[in-house]
C-alpha cells in the first residue's frame, strides 16, 4: 500500500504491473468474499484501475478467474525436484514433505490457499484445482505404478494430500496446523506409500 | 414445488413447516451461491415467507447459517453404531465404510455436501464443520486409544476422511467418485488404521 508513494510521482505502471496488480486484487478479494460475491468492479478499486482494464486483459470475470489460480511455479516440476534420488519405498514420506514445503514458499502460500479456499466453492476454480492435482500426482505416480492402477492410486494419495492440506491450512485442526512439516511427512508417509506401492484388492473372503 | 397445489387453499403451512421450509432454501442457496452472496431476501422468497420471519425465527443469517449446518442424525452416534462389535484392528476399514454409508442417507447428502462446500469458505460453517469432525472422530478414537496421542490420531484420521469425502463428493475424482464404497472403504482403511493404532513416531536416525 505505502509501497507506491515512493514511486516518482506522474510514472504509470507497466502493463506487466498492472495486469499483476489485477490478479492479487482478485485472488485477495476471490478468497475472502468468495467469487461470486467479489465484483469485477471491486477489484478494479482494489488494484486502481479503471473495471475496463480488467476486460482488456482477461476478457470475463471467469477469464480473471482462471488466470488467478494459475500457479507462479510448476508443482508437477517441483514435486519431480523433491522426489529425485529417493528410494522408492520412501516415496510416500518424500511426498509429503516436498508438498508440505510448497506451502513453504511465500510465492505459492497464498495462491494455494485461495485455489484451496476459491475451488471448493466455484466449478471452475476446482475444475483448475482438479487439473493441478491430477497433472501433479499422477506424474509422481507414474514412476513407481505406471500401470492400469495409476490413476486410482494417484487419485488416493491427491485425497490424502488434500485432505492433509485442508486440515493444516483451511480448518486448522490444532494438531495438524502446529505440527513440524518433517513430522507430519513421518506420520502420512506410510499411508501414502501404501497408496502407491501397496496391494490394491484386498481379498474379500477370509 | 408442485406438491404445494395438493395442499387444500387457504390452509397456512404450521411454524415447524415454515422453518424447515426457510431452512432448505437457506441450504440451497448457501450451497450454490456461497453465504456471502446469498441474501435472506432470496432466502424468503425462495421459501415463499416474509423475510421478517427469518429473523423471528433465527435472529440473524449468522444464525439462519449455524442452524442450516446442524445435521438431522447424530454423526457421533451413527459411527458408534457402524463400529460396534468391529474388532480392533478392523476399526479403520469399519470406519471408512460407516462415514461413506453416511451419505447414502437421504437426510444427509445434502447436508453434509452443504457443510463442506459452505465450510470451506466461510469462518462460522468452518467452526461447525471443525466442531463436527472432531466430536465425531475424537469418540471413535477415544476407544482404541485414550491417551495423550489421541487427539492427533484423531486429526490424522479426521485428514484422510476430509480429503476422501472432498475427492468423492466434491470434487469428483473419477475413480474414487465412482468406487464402490466396501472397495473404498478396503482401499483407505488400512491407512486410518495406521493412524488410529499404529506407530506415531518414527525414529528419525537410521
Amino acid at each position: 500500500m505505502t509501497a507506491s508513494s515512493s514511486v516518482p510521482r506522474g510514472r504509470r505502471p507497466g502493463p506487466t504491473e498492472t495486469r499483476e496488480d489485477i490478479l492479487d486484487a482478485a485472488r485477495d478479494l476471490f478468497s475472502q468474499q468468495g467469487y461470486e460475491k467479489a465484483s469485477m468492479r471491486a477489484i478494479a478499486r482494489r488494484a486502481k484501475v479503471d473495471p475496463a482494464l480488467i476486460v482488456h486483459y482477461f476478457s470475463s470475470k471467469e477469464g480473471l478467474l482462471t488466470e488467478s489460480l494459475t500457479l507462479p511455479l510448476d508443482p508437477a516440476r517441483l514435486l519431480d525436484d523433491g522426489l529425485r534420488g529417493v528410494a522408492d519405498d520412501e516415496v510416500g514420506e518424500a511426498l509429503v514433505r516436498t508438498v508440505l514445503g510448497l506451502w513453504d514458499r511465500p510465492a505459492l502460500r497464498q495462491r494455494l490457499l485461495s485455489m484451496l479456499r476459491v475451488g471448493m466453492s466455484h466449478e471452475i476454480a476446482m475444475g483448475v484445482l482438479r487439473q493441478t492435482f491430477a497433472r501433479t500426482v499422477l506424474a509422481a505416480v507414474a514412476r513407481l505404478a505406471d500401470d492400469d492402477t495409476a490413476a486410482l492410486r494417484a487419485e488416493l494419495v491427491a485425497a490424502q494430500m488434500i485432505g492433509l492440506m485442508m486440515a493444516r491450512m483451511v480448518m486448522q485442526l490444532p494438531q495438524i496446523a502446529e505440527a513440524d512439516a518433517d513430522d507430519l511427512a513421518r506420520l502420512v508417509g506410510p499411508s501414502v506409500q501404501l497408496y502407491l506401492t501397496g496391494p490394491l484388492d484386498t481379498p474379500d473372503t477370509p
